[in-house]
């Protein structure tokens, strides 16, 4: 018999990739699979692509459905999270997707998100180094916003390895649609982000301070760029180099050392750049770099399936190692192309 | 020890992702991994999507490479698996998932493909009435063209049950432009197919005969429609009804009754119609019916991405039958979406 | 100076390119621009893509500001428009980009619309048989719904040339996105539509009984289909061949008299099938025919820009006619392609 | 009678544009249209949606023929201008959209394009300071690089206006597919690129002496990446402010004042970011900039259409100037949208 999990927040598209890996994962029997507003309607009519799933119903979001399970999945707006995780007994573990307990700063939080800080977890990036051991060791975790897996996969080992500045970091991300969440909106329908590319929240995206306190980049320029397809995020990331006439080679040495036992982080042969189709339904993240002596800067560029590697993967990923299971049971490396 | 496979053409899009579906299948091998023109180059300089094939080269496609496998995939180009799979040792089991051995009727097999016909094999259609066992004894099976899979799968059954007039049939399928192959044409480029819908070869689809073949239907109106997706068919058949007041109760109950067993076909339920990103990345058929009265046709629709059902998926889905394994191992029913 | 135009109803997609349109026409001077739940707004925050319209704002929707026109286009939802018209002086000419002035039959009206019918006005399709001196003379014009105006210009020529068979048609047709307006709904949002194709109310459209009013076809069968473009209609229309032996030339002979002096609609050279691309921003049509002798069935494909000669094109061209302008004038032929 | 036009190297992408804006011109008569491989060919072979040009075939590419016109557009790959604008007869004045003529400095020439360097013609980028004076009075023009308009439009007036500095510019651009040309390519088909975006030429793009010429950085950090959609730049610019303290609103009046004259550049309302499908077929480029006090960079994006302001727009434009015509004639202000 499998660890029981359950999803608060099911019917959005984390809620739902998730799903999608929790049903196929070989160590899990699904619990309780909650959604507030669409309670009682078949899982399908939301969720159609998960076939397997026909039949059963969403959940009323009750703590009695939800305390059933031995590991919870919050996949809630924000600010929901800390009062949910609080009404679970006190044994149920707990992945939040949501950023409510991410950042390590409350004045952070309260510029970015508004109102009070919930205070933070262990944050859910197992390739961040010692951070693998602190997940396995904890009862809740905050798995890491999307744009911040992409971009802090890319930069700190070499802010780490002391090749790049911490304290001029310039990111421009693009980000499929689906990073925006379900929720009907204007100027996300399929008549204008179709052929449409557009930047958005210049400056000021409430991933900022997370990708500061995960890459420990200190000071941090980012524009997120909205792009048509459903899925994807590709985050190019320049800083200065810390040591002059530094190597392409030496940048990507730096990457490859980092990486070397990741079974989900692939640096790219030389002269071969991320693209995020090839991440597509994986937990999976693709690396290129290189410095550009020229303007003396170095470049690293990081492909992810934002649901992915950016949301439900990682999330599962931590729940394996929570639960002591091998780390990529469950998981995809591989990616659903063309 | 698994059983060894191996793929003859890995390098186009049916041979990616059956590549990715047989790296990631329990009871399978990875032999010979050939691609004439490539051979030698890296896999993922063709399929950068697969990442867990980083460090293996496409290997030359000789008759010692493929004979070591218990069972060879063809995915080559028209005209060209008689004489590789003649080329192989007995005892090796083989799935073609090209044209050339389909058809029962050498005319139509000249007639829509030119050149002399080069046989039929065991069709690879499991769904259809007493094929699964054929499939199971059978040790060269001809895996379904992806416009036949979607088209039969809607039809047959209505015309098997009495419900179908085989005598008048008009089908407009949409596909995705994987469906052409990974060969650089103009009239493929990004720059053409997004946003663009287009008709092609109307009335002139090798697809044809097939369908027939497959469906029973005697007279067949077909029309391809190319749509700006990656990967997907959506098929709308419709026929005449054979009995006056024949309800869309009835035409549903009959597809009900005819795959209540079927795991991969998924009747929707009464009100909602196939999308192909439901079957995304899957080797799941989608399907809905009804009636038009006052137009006097029944209009049937389904959804399969074409590189799963249509390709990929229904030869690993013959493959599991031929070597005596549960029939959906390796295989996804629920669909990578949104 | 010109005539003054204005347009009820501007904030949708009909009406954005109506403005774009008539903005661009050299004949018309911009009147009130209304848009109930918009007024007041900067028409740029609707639709930013008019950037001569900057510093300008929607109009309250009021008798008064729109009677000042000497014509005045209807972009309302179903059933607003009636009492739009009756509140404006009887001098002003209206064109209707709405149905419910289309159809004839009230009976039809109440079973696919609901509601009472509003009567019918002069139909607004310049290319129907004689059709182009009853818009020249009317006051008031009901044009043509998208699917319909792809529809007829294909079929109604081979019914009008006894040719085809009116007692079977059969229409697959698929649209582009911005067919269903610019409400935010789930189903349309960007991630559900990118990489899908879906059909919907299947043999239940509300143009229905309109094609079937416009084309002569006594029965029809309807398969609506929504394809992952912005704009586009490409319509797959099938009929029986009324004489044995029909051949693809007399068919193309057919289409090619009937349209030999209309300056939007091309019948295209021989083997090549339109594209929904190549009338991107136009009021062109673009039509292609041939006999499957083997099916028995002609089938005749016709392209669109569902915004253009689907809606606010054609409702231009007709108040062209109205006003006794030359009929292309401020209209495009060529399309915006890639 | 106009002024007669000729193209030489029409049936790329920038030609199709091209062709498209000289027909409806209303001051220019159609020269000679020539493509050395397609010489014969039909032009709606190549441009289906040009339908207007049905019957014409496209010319070979003779001196005779484009020495008859009053002004050529060369649209042609790298190194073949020279020749060509040889062969003219002296009173043929000529617009070069390729990037021979482009560069001032030789060896950036060398550098990054290969062979010697055929010379510096008049640059074709009016909105440069002084630069408007200097296309009217050439005879020899040549037009602006796509990625080049877009960056150089947002940065140029910082760095005059001494806002920006010049000694440290990022750049990361999105582009659409067009922009790499009409050759069918094996990344480029429609298969590979939709549902994907990806970074290419990472600090290696040809474009970035063009930019650092045109813009005056002196250290250019430049990603481009492909995204999926036809046509369209995004291009996001930052630079240090050379001011303690700098506002987003110096930043915004500074674009403000280069631009209040300009009839196809839109610094847009505050709060509102540019979008690619706003400049769809347009000449038009939308701006906004802002300053990020924590990080300590100025943020300015820019979206334009590639094949219009970014090629076949601009080269219209500079013609216009050069033959003493409004600059605005024949060229659209207003996107195509949604």
């Amino acid at each position: 018999m499998g660890t029981r999990v359950a999803i608060a927040g099911a019917s959005g598209y984390a809620g739902g990739e998730l799903l999608r890996l929790l049903v196929a994962h070989p160590e899990f029997e699904l619990g309780a699979v909650t959604a507030h507003s669409q309670a009682g309607a078949p899982v399908t009519s939301v969720h159609p692509h998960l076939a397997t799933l026909a039949g059963r119903n969403f959940d009323a979001a009750t703590p009695a459905a939800l305390g059933d399970a031995d590991l919870v999945f919050l996949a809630l707006p924000h600010g929901e999270s800390a009062a949910v995780a609080a009404s679970l007994p006190a044994h149920v573990k707990v992945v939040d997707l949501g950023a409510d307990h991410r950042l390590t700063d409350a004045a952070a939080w309260t510029a970015y998100y508004g109102g009070e800080h919930a205070g933070a977890w262990t944050y859910g990036l197992p390739e961040l180094p010692g951070q693998r051991e602190k997940i396995a060791a904890a009862t809740h975790v905050a798995a890491t916003g999307c744009y911040v897996v992409a971009s802090t996969l890319a930069l700190r080992p070499l802010i780490d390895a002391g090749l790049a500045d911490p304290a001029d970091v310039v990111i421009v991300a693009a980000s499929g649609t689906s990073g925006a969440g379900r929720t009907a909106k204007a100027h996300l329908m399929g008549s204008e982000v179709m052929g449409d590319v557009s930047a958005y929240k210049v400056g000021a995206h409430q991933h900022t301070p997370e990708i500061k306190q995960a890459t420990g980049a200190t000071s941090l320029c980012f524009t997120p760029v909205l792009a048509p397809l459903p899925r994807g995020i590709l985050s190019t990331v320049t800083a200065r180099p810390l040591r002059p006439g530094l190597s392409s080679d030496e940048v990507r040495q730096a990457l490859q050392a980092a990486y070397a036992d990741e079974p989900f982080v692939h640096v790219l042969p030389e002269g071969r750049w991320p693209r995020t189709a090839s991440t597509f339904g994986t937990n999976s993240a693709h690396l290129q770099a290189t410095v550009d002596l020229d303007a003396g800067r170095i470049t690293a560029v990081a492909a992810i399936d934002n649901l992915g590697k950016g949301a439900a993967g990682q999330a599962v990923q931590c729940a394996n190692l929570m639960l002591g299971l091998p780390e990529t049971t469950g998981l995809a490396i591989n990616g659903v192309a063309p």
